[in-house]
C-alpha cells in the first residue's frame, strides 16, 4: 500500500541518501568494515569507498585496519565513528530526578550530569532554569558543543515544537518548553514522551536490538509504554505518542487515579504501589526501593511471597497489554530493572498463559531492562540524532 | 529509519510498480481523471497516458469523456475501472453465518450467497464441504472465475498459509482451512483475522476513509479489534494479527471466559453481555438482537438506561484502547453498527473524559459503521486483491 515515487531522484540525492544511511548505521552498529557495510546497505565496494573517504574527511569517520584478520587477502578497513564529530544534549525530566548527558555519535556518553528535581522545584520555569545552569559547565568540561537537543518528558508531548500537553506527575499543563529550550540555546530542539524513548533506547542499544515487536514499560512515578511495530516507533493519531498505558483501568471502582479515572494500572503498579507492597514510605526514594527490592531477591521465594498481589496486577496488565498488540517481547524499565529474576520469569508465564495470540505463537518474551534509567536519555539522544544524521 | 535501496531498479520494474500503483488507485478511488491520477501518483500526463493505454488494452480500465466538464480546455478523461476485469472470491466465516460474495476490481459485489452456521455445522470440516457447496453455483451464476480467494475468520490466523491456530468461538484449533481451500479451488488464498480485516475495510471503503489512525471493533459472539496506525494495518510479531481486545482483562475475578482467563471484556459486552442487557435469551439470533436495539434507540432515554451498566463496560474497555493506541477514531461494527445514537454519543464522552493523550488532543471519535456486517466480506476481498493488484 505503500507507493514510493521514483520521481526527482537525482544523483546527489541518492548520495546524500545513502551517506545518512552509511553514518546511520555505524552510530547503530558500530564500526564495521567496509565489506559489511557494502553488504548491509546492498552499495558496491566503490561506493562505500567513496562515501567513507569523504566522511574521513570531514573528520567523521575514521579508518583503521582491523586487529583480527579474518580469511586471506587484503582485510576490509574498519570504519570507525568519530563520538566528537557529532554531538547532541540530551535531557531526561523525570519526577525525582532530571538527567543530562552530551552524547556523541556511536551513542557514546561523553559526559552527564544530574540534579535532584522533586519537592523543590518542579515548576517548569525552575526546570528550565535548572537546565541552563547545568548546560553551560558541561558544554565547557567536554569542549564540545551539541548540534541539537533531544529531551525526554513524562508526559504528551507535541513532537512539532516540545509543546507539552500535560505532564501529569510533574504536574505540569501547557508548558511550551521546546520553544523555551530552542531560544535559549539556539539549536534545534526535540522532544518526546519517555516511554516512548525508553522503548527507542532498548531498540536501538539495549535488550530488545534485533526485536521489531517491543512494548517497553516504564516507571518514573507514574507508568508509561512505549511500542516498537516492526522495526520503528509506534504512533497515534497526528503522530504522537501511544502508550498511556498506565491509565489502563484494571480495577473498576479502585484507588482514585489523579487523571480522574479509578482503578488505573498506574495505581495498582506504579511507585506508590510499589512501596505498598514492600512496606515501605509511599515517597520512598528510588534508590530506596532499588536497595529493597535487590534485598527481596536475594532472600528468597517466601519473601517474594509479600510481592504476590503486586505480581498478579503486572501480569493482569501486561496480558492485557501483549492480547492487544501482540509484541515478541515486554521490557521492564526504570524501577523495574531491579525485580528479582525469579518474580519476572513468573511475570512472563502468567502473561503467557493468559494471552491468545501470543500463546498460539510460543508467548512473549518478559525481561528486564539493561540500560535502566539512562534508556530515556540515550532515547533523547536518538531523538535527536534522528534528523541529524538525516540531514547530514 | 527505513533504508530505501536504490540499486536494482529497472525500468520494467518501474513501469510495472507504477502500473499497480495506478490500478490501486483505481481500485480503492473509484473512477479518477488521469489528470487526478498524474496529481496523485506523481507521474507525468504521458506516463499515465501509456499505462492507461496498457491497461484499456486488456480490458482492465475503460475511458469516457466525463459527462460533467470542469474549467476549459480539452477535458480529461475518466478512468473507469472495470470490475469483471478481475474477481476475488470473498469469504466470511462467523459463529452464527458464513458468507461469501464475488468482488470485482473497484470492491464491487458480483454476488453473495451466505449460510446459516450456528448449531448445526460448526466443524471445520463442514464449513469447508459448505463452502465448495456454495462456491461453484455462485461462480456460475455470475459466469466469472475469480482469481484469489480472501478468508476472513475470528481467530488467530497464519498469514503465510491460512493454518488457524485457534478460533475460540468456533471452537477450532490447529485447522489448516487455508491449505484445504487452495487445493481443492486451485487458487491462491489469503487468511486473515476477521477484526483486522473489518479495520481494513472500513479504512478502506467505510466510514474509516480518511483516517488514518483507527481501531476497528467488531463483534461477532466475541469482541475482536483491528488497528490501522498511520494508514496500515497494525500487526504483531511475526507478522501475526494484533487486537485481541476481547481478552483485555477489565473486571478481574469476574466471570470466567473460554481463554481461560475471568473478566475479560468479551464477557461485559459481548453479545451474550448484550443479550443479557436487553433482557433476551443469550444465544438470541443476530437479527433480534439488532431488532431489539432498533426499537430501544426508537424509545428514548429512559428506555436506553437498562443499558447503563453495558454502556460503562463499553466506555471503559474503548477508554484503554484509546489510553493505549491513541487513534483518531474508534469504529463500532457488526452487532454495535445497531447502537442508538444516544448511546454512542455518551460513549464517545466518556471515552474522551478518560483518555489522557486523547483528550489533549480533542479526543478520539467514536461512529458506528456504515458497512455493517459486510465489513469483514469487504476486507476479506481486500486481502486477496492486494497481491492481485500488486502482482498485475
Amino acid at each position: 500500500m505503500t507507493t514510493t515515487s521514483t520521481s526527482g531522484t537525482r544523483p546527489d540525492d541518492v548520495r546524500r541518501h545513502n551517506r545518512a544511511a552509511l553514518l546511520r548505521r555505524l552510530h547503530v552498529d558500530g564500526p564495521s568494515t567496509r565489506a559489511s557495510l557494502a553488504t548491509a546497505l546492498g552499495l558496491n565496494r566503490s561506493t562505500i569507498k567513496a562515501l567513507v573517504d569523504g566522511l574521513a574527511e570531514d573528520g567523521v569517520v575514521e579508518e583503521r585496519v582491523p586487529a583480527q584478520r579474518s580469511g586471506a587477502g587484503r582485510p576490509s578497513l574498519l570504519v570507525l565513528p568519530q563520538p566528537q564529530a557529532a554531538v547532541v544534549l540530551a535531557i531526561d525530566i523525570r519526577v525525582e530526578r532530571a538527567a543530562m548527558a552530551l552524547v556523541g555519535i556511536g551513542g557514546q556518553i561523553l559526559g552527564r550530569d544530574s540534579w535532584r528535581a522533586r519537592g523543590s522545584h518542579g515548576e517548569p520555569t525552575e526546570v528550565f532554569t535548572k537546565i541552563m545552569d547545568y548546560v553551560g559547565p558541561l558544554v565547557a568540561e567536554q569542549e564540545v558543543g551539541p548540534v541539537a537537543v533531544g529531551v525526554s518528558v513524562p508526559g504528551v508531548v507535541r513532537r512539532s515544537d516540545g509543546y507539552v500537553h500535560e505532564a501529569p506527575n510533574l504536574h505540569w499543563a501547557d508548558v511550551p518548553l521546546g520553544g523555551w529550550l530552542s531560544h535559549a540555546l539556539k539549536l534545534p530542539v526535540h522532544m518526546g514522551n519517555d516511554a516512548e524513548l525508553g522503548a527507542m533506547a532498548e531498540h536501538l542499544r539495549g535488550i530488545a536490538r534485533g526485536a521489531d515487536d517491543v512494548v517497553y514499560l516504564g516507571v518514573d512515578v507514574g507508568v508509561g509504554g512505549g511500542v516498537i511495530s516492526n522495526g520503528v516507533s509506534l504512533r497515534g493519531a497526528g503522530g504522537h505518542h501511544i502508550g498511556e498505558i498506565g491509565h489502563m483501568v484494571v480495577k473498576p471502582g479502585g484507588r482514585p487515579c489523579y487523571c480522574g479515572s479509578r482503578g488505573c494500572w498506574e495505581t495498582e503498579i506504579g511507585e506508590r504501589a510499589l512501596c505498598r507492597a514492600l512496606g515501605i514510605e509511599e515517597d520512598s526514594p528510588v534508590g530506596a526501593i532499588v536497595a529493597e527490592l535487590r534485598a527481596l531477591g536475594e532472600s528468597g521465594d517466601t519473601v517474594l511471597a509479600k510481592l504476590d498481589e503486586f505480581v498478579e496486577w503486572l501480569a493482569l496488565g501486561l496480558a492485557n497489554v501483549v492480547n492487544l498488540l501482540c509484541p515478541q517481547l515486554v521490557v521492564l524499565g526504570d524501577l523495574f530493572t531491579a525485580l528479582p529474576a525469579p518474580l519476572v520469569a513468573r511475570v512472563e508465564k502468567m502473561v503467557r498463559e493468559r494471552s491468545l495470540v501470543s500463546r498460539a505463537l510460543g508467548g512473549a518474551k518478559v525481561a528486564t531492562s539493561k540500560l535502566g534509567s539512562d534508556a530515556k536519555l540515550l532515547g533523547a539522544a536518538e531523538l535527536a540524532f534522528e534528523t541529524v544524521l538525516s540531514d547530514w
